[in-house]
């Protein structure tokens, strides 16, 4: 591995509600100093969950996504609340957006989404055993479940409004987690 | 699909040389208004390649990431660069990074990072039929080229630095589609 670049400074360079922008200047082990800007999370990350409501029907959720401008098809998520625990924030998650709990909650792996410029981190839950439970959430508006087989995943990437890399590497890793056990 | 909500305001509430932060009012269907910040990228978007020296073989980069300040493994990839093709960008990016440009170029999806806050598009394009042709790229270090079989690429997520969703999303699919053509 090699040997990580020196942190020499570091400042907040922009700040809104919800975006805090840092700039870091680096010295790397080659002697080359550079400026790189990144956006600062809140330290618990994100859950995002694979609810399986039987071995092959996995339950999506159509959502208005205000930085595409559009509906996309995708894993139900949100950001892990204070004093949770990974487990509890995915139940409550598939509570909230698709209406169920479950008895069994399996943490498969942990993803980031553009590591060169955000330090965000999600962890993949795989929710399986299901039971009807909805409790409210904070969404503007209700949210629509979608079941789609796995066996059909091919079919479903190839749609226009599902297109987040999260939902869709996590699908194939159920997918082949899945196919493993049974 | 539902019907979209309307945008009654859009202001840029911060701003860094990397970063805008756009922050709208919209109103739902449903009669709901709410807020919402979202960062705006450039129009063009990114590339990001799947590099494949054999049928089973893919040419994967170790960069150091200054998002989640550590060294991270995954497929070679970049910014669009004006007046290019997405085509001609993936090639000119593998040129640079890992040394290799590609007879045959398949464009396979777009695929989004956080739709919910960025607008941010990431084309993944499948490269074939290498040659070796290395080009000056932009990096502060030289890139670690790290060839891997798709037939481990369980092994391959298992690592702790190869977390990016779009590298492990499109190193699926490209698993799928080889497998497919073969």
């Amino acid at each position: 591995m090699p040997q990580k670049p020196q942190i020499l400074s570091r400042r907040t360079v922009a700040r809104s509600r919800l975006f805090q922008v840092e700039e870091l200047e680096l010295l790397f082990a080659n002697g080359v100093r550079t400026r790189f800007e990144r956006l600062v999370s809140s330290g618990r990350g994100a859950v995002l969950i694979v609810p399986m409501l039987d071995d092959d029907t996995v339950l999506l959720i159509r959502e208005y996504a205000a930085g595409t401008q559009r509906y996309e098809l995708g894993l139900p998520k949100g950001l892990v609340e204070h004093g949770e625990e990974l487990l509890e924030a995915a139940n409550r998650e598939i509570m909230e957006e698709v209406g169920y709990g479950a008895h069994q909650l399996d943490y498969l792996t942990a993803m980031t989404v553009a590591p060169g410029y955000l330090s965000h981190s999600t962890h993949v839950i795989l929710a399986r055993d299901l039971y009807p439970e909805r409790r409210p959430g904070d969404e503007p508006e209700d949210i629509q479940v979608v079941p789609w087989k796995l066996s059909q995943l091919d079919q479903l990437i190839a749609l226009d409004d599902c297109t987040e890399a999260r939902s869709i590497a996590a699908l194939y890793m159920a997918r082949d987690q899945l196919s493993r056990i049974s």
